[in-house]
């Protein structure tokens, strides 16, 4: 099917933004009239400029407030709508989106409105023109998408029918399945936006938090098939709402939208199993790279390899892999340079990938060594994609060191990811559909230097997991650099044995969180006095999941270690404990 | 009275908070648990640290879910007080703050709650502390403060009072003349927030939208005047969730703070009139400079005096005064540096300002020249505060320079500035209690690189105005320079002659705006003709007055010149027309 994009989806200028959905490979675009108002160009040089660039314009929008009302009104209305038709012709687009009236003007007047709207529909269709309907959620007598299908088959006018958006649809939640009988040819155009579920009013939730397909929760596939099922076979576009998209990068952001509509689309090879964390590599330098190697001896690692050609070093713990590797620059301080994942098929997962606009571009490599190809992911971070087996440890040639005892470390659990603010739900969007991880639960809490969103996404066993994190506001300068860290979490089937045999510095929790976990949980004071003696914090689900974890302070100015043990199929990340957390780490910065 | 401080109102760890509340001149403050439970200090630590800072701990909160539960429940949560009450003791903080129940637990039982509520205080009397109770607004079955003033009379308690939150109070609109009538002695405690009117879920307003008294729309000197008439004589307690506060400079917002306090208790010198604005200063250097001259030429002002000392040049066009200081850095870009406004009485205008916590600082200057003390804006911007004749004049040399015909500019309208995104409800209280500038609307628009808010302020007869903006997030690195400018407007009495004698580059208007504006004002062709020919803006207001105005392009880097008629009585500031004004010195900026 053909793409789409409102132009309102993105930021900038009119140019910034067609040619921003251009590079992304829409096909067309819905005009905003405040694009075009503010634009230096007329619609006719907007016209040549969007065929230039290959996009059709597919809808000009919106037209406010036009029906059931009384006559004089109708009349200026019907004038207002001819300067309108004129701009119209001028761009090339035959679709007027009208939508449902917020004015105290209007009359709750089914027949008055299809009778109104019949009207304008015959000034349309002189033109060569057509108006699709709306019922926005807030409408002030229509609000539902049945209630606006009952006025357009009354009107029953050949250039009169019905614009669906999911949005206003969806957040009403009336019944859906009605949506499959609407009469072929009548629903002349589908807007699709998703939202997270919000309890908040309608048309703010709408102007602000609109999210592309796959962001937020609502079941898109179902309304989408619902509609094409009613016979639609005009474009899927997008009208997105957002804040944040508002203020970011145009090309960015139409990618993320593109890939939102390939993923909603479907067509993609099918995502492999992935079977766990391979490795995650730390960029270091001569200050940070001391620092880590200190902290992963402590952890119970050994240096197990170096890499053939480059300044590349492996450590490894049963099958907790960490790379540190100093050929890459990371100024100012250490960084997950890279991680990468074990799939059951490399090769298919990095088609996919590439289905889903973000090619896979090879590491540089010398002859004889693995083919590892990279993705990027939203942050930046390269993402590996392996062979279930660990084929590419032959590029590292043996130290020879004989492994340590270890401390009972098993496996990477999760790798904690703060992003960067503009990129936060293209991440999730990113890692559902390029690695099929499922979103868990979206998290905000209040942390000492601001509020935080934590998104967590995983493969369904639970051998990959990314714990997303993002400042529900922008940092400023106030907030210290250790505000936004990033981290690998092993796990361990027994934190205490673990935490004994550690030598590594652990973060200090304080005492006043023992006294408080006692009165929250009512645990055990023996068990809190254990937890208390090796600085172990404690979590536990509603089904009586518990976990028990600790960390290490940040280490090399951006990044710490955590070790987790998880009981009876905790599935979360104890974003409860991410305030003490932060708050230790920001002492320990000043203090030490 | 007392003035305290709820450790939530600020960002960073409880060190942080306590040092800035201490700093901003604080008596006491509201621990939140939280912040206690992620310290590394123990109560009896925190205690002497507040002691040290001159700080008490007036409340420990919150204490949530406890009255009207099944026996069970109530003795788990009897033992949960008691763990608190003993962190109270260490603490030194005689009350606690109950929040009514949320939880589905709680039963709607007035008597029950009562009796329990009893129980509670008896454990707290025994330990010679007391409970306060307070109805959150969002309450499962207590959501009003009349219902908890009904429960705790019920119970009958010595050691059980209210505690009364603003916010929870003011935000349900419930009868509040009752409240001067409560005992004498049972409001144990008083929280005060302020907060916008929004159309959004009551919890989500609540805990992400508060604001200091004065920054919002509630009435609190009356609803304060209502709880001193009960005899309430504890602190004055600011309780402030707010989403800007949590992540800014927490010495900065505890200032804010305390002048939002000392601003409602009212006890000031009072504000003088102030008369209008006696000029306007821009820092220049080699680069702005020759620009902000050439476009002052073409604007009709004469270069009338160079400063006796400094290289400092006034440029005058009638009332009109421009000030450029080669002497200040301003790296980059040109910037509103300073701006003078004339006050019926300088010197109380200063006391007035330093009482609020903005002290003036003496200008540098050489015998024989006029004493001009600045204060400082929360922008960093220095305002002085002049007579009403133009005394500060006879700093400057004539030039001896005939004085250009001018293009009819008679006086300075207001400034358009853009402040930093920390700072914008602080920069609202500041100038409406330092200035007494009234809060005109605030006003939310879409501009093409994000979400805007404008709030300005006037002096009642609309000679002095300022016109604050600020994005709605704060800005990233896509957002070029021109989204955030700063600017001077000019009022004349007939916008098209002027228009007709200037010579100076005027910021090109779209074609599709002015062909819109036909469409939605219903305007004479003729009449638009003329504002095309000019490039001249039009907005027109529900009561019929009409803005007319235009813009020069961005100078220097970041600043411009404005022109305005108003008709009619029009009272703001064109903000429909900001985006149409970003995007064409966006284009500029690109093609130019």
């Amino acid at each position: 099917m053909r793409r789409s994009i409102a132009t309102v989806c993105v930021s900038g200028t009119l140019d910034d933004k067609l040619t921003a959905a251009a590079a992304a490979g829409f096909d067309g675009i819905e005009l905003f009239e405040n694009d075009l108002v503010v634009s230096p160009w007329s619609p006719r040089q907007i016209r040549t400029r969007c065929a230039e660039l290959g996009l059709s314009i597919d809808l000009y929008q919106p037209f406010r407030d036009f029906e059931a009302v009384p006559d004089t009104l109708l009349r200026a209305n019907l004038d207002r709508a001819e300067r309108k038709f004129d701009v119209m012709a001028d761009l090339g687009v035959d679709t007027m989106l009208v939508c449902s009236s917020v004015s105290p003007a209007s009359a709750d007047d089914d027949e008055l409105a299809a009778a109104q709207l019949s009207m304008l529909a015959d000034r349309a269709a002189a033109r060569g023109m057509r108006i699709a309907y709306e019922a926005l959620a807030w409408g002030r007598h229509v609000s539902t998408w049945d209630h606006s299908w009952r006025i357009v088959q009354r009107a029953d006018h050949p250039a009169l029918g019905l614009c669906l958006d999911s949005f206003h649809v969806l957040s009403r939640s009336t019944e859906l399945d009605d949506i499959a009988k609407i009469t072929p040819g009548k629903i002349f155009f589908l807007q699709l936006a998703d939202a997270p579920h919000l309890r908040m009013d309608v048309l703010q939730w709408s102007r602000h938090h609109r999210l592309f397909p796959g962001q937020g929760a609502f079941d898109l596939p179902e309304f989408v098939r619902l509609v094409l099922a009613a016979g639609y076979d005009g474009p899927l576009s997008l009208e997105v709402f957002n804040d944040v998209f508002r203020q970011s990068d145009p090309a960015r952001t139409a990618v993320d939208a593109m890939r939102s509509l390939i993923a909603l689309e479907g067509r993609l090879p099918a995502a492999p199993d992935l079977t766990g964390h391979a490795f995650t590599e730390f960029a270091v330098d001569g200050h940070s790279g001391p620092q880590l190697r200190a902290a992963l001896r402590g952890l119970g690692f050994t240096h197990t390899g170096q890499h053939r050609t480059k300044p590349v070093e492996l450590w490894e713990q049963n099958s907790c892999r960490i790379v540190l590797n100093s050929a890459v620059t990371s100024p100012g301080a250490a960084a997950i340079n890279a991680f990468a994942v074990a799939s059951a098929d490399p090769q298919r997962s990095l088609q996919r990938a590439e289905a889903l606009l973000a090619p896979a571009h090879p590491n540089v490599r010398e002859p004889g060594e693995a083919e590892l190809a990279a993705i990027t992911a939203p942050d930046g971070t390269s993402i590996f994609v392996t062979g279930p087996d660990v084929g590419w440890r032959a590029d590292f040639l043996s130290t020879g060191v004989t492994p340590a005892t270890g401390t009972g470390l098993l496996v990477t659990d999760h790798l904690g990811l703060a992003q960067p603010f503009d990129h936060f739900d293209e991440a999730g969007l990113f890692y559902h559909s390029v690695l099929d991880l499922e979103h868990l639960a979206t998290e905000e809490y209040a942390a000492p230097f601001g509020l935080m969103r934590s998104r967590a996404v995983a493969n369904p066993d639970r051998t990959v997991r990314l714990a997303l994190t993002v400042a529900l506001l922008r940092r400023g300068e106030w907030a210290p650099a250790v505000a936004d860290p990033q981290h690998v979490a092993f796990r361990t089937d027994d934190i205490v044995a673990t935490a004994a045999a550690l030598s590594v510095a652990r973060l200090p929790v304080p005492e006043n969180y023992y006294a408080d976990l006692t009165a929250r949980f009512a645990l055990p004071e023996d068990f809190v006095a254990v937890l208390r003696r090796h600085g172990i914090l404690y979590d536990r689900d509603p089904e009586g999941g518990e976990l028990l974890h600790l960390y290490t302070p940040v280490l090399g100015g951006r990044v710490f270690f955590e070790i987790v043990e998880r009981r009876g199929g905790y599935d979360r990340f104890g974003e409860a404990n991410a305030p003490v957390r932060m708050a230790a780490q920001r002492h320990r910065r000043l203090s030490g």
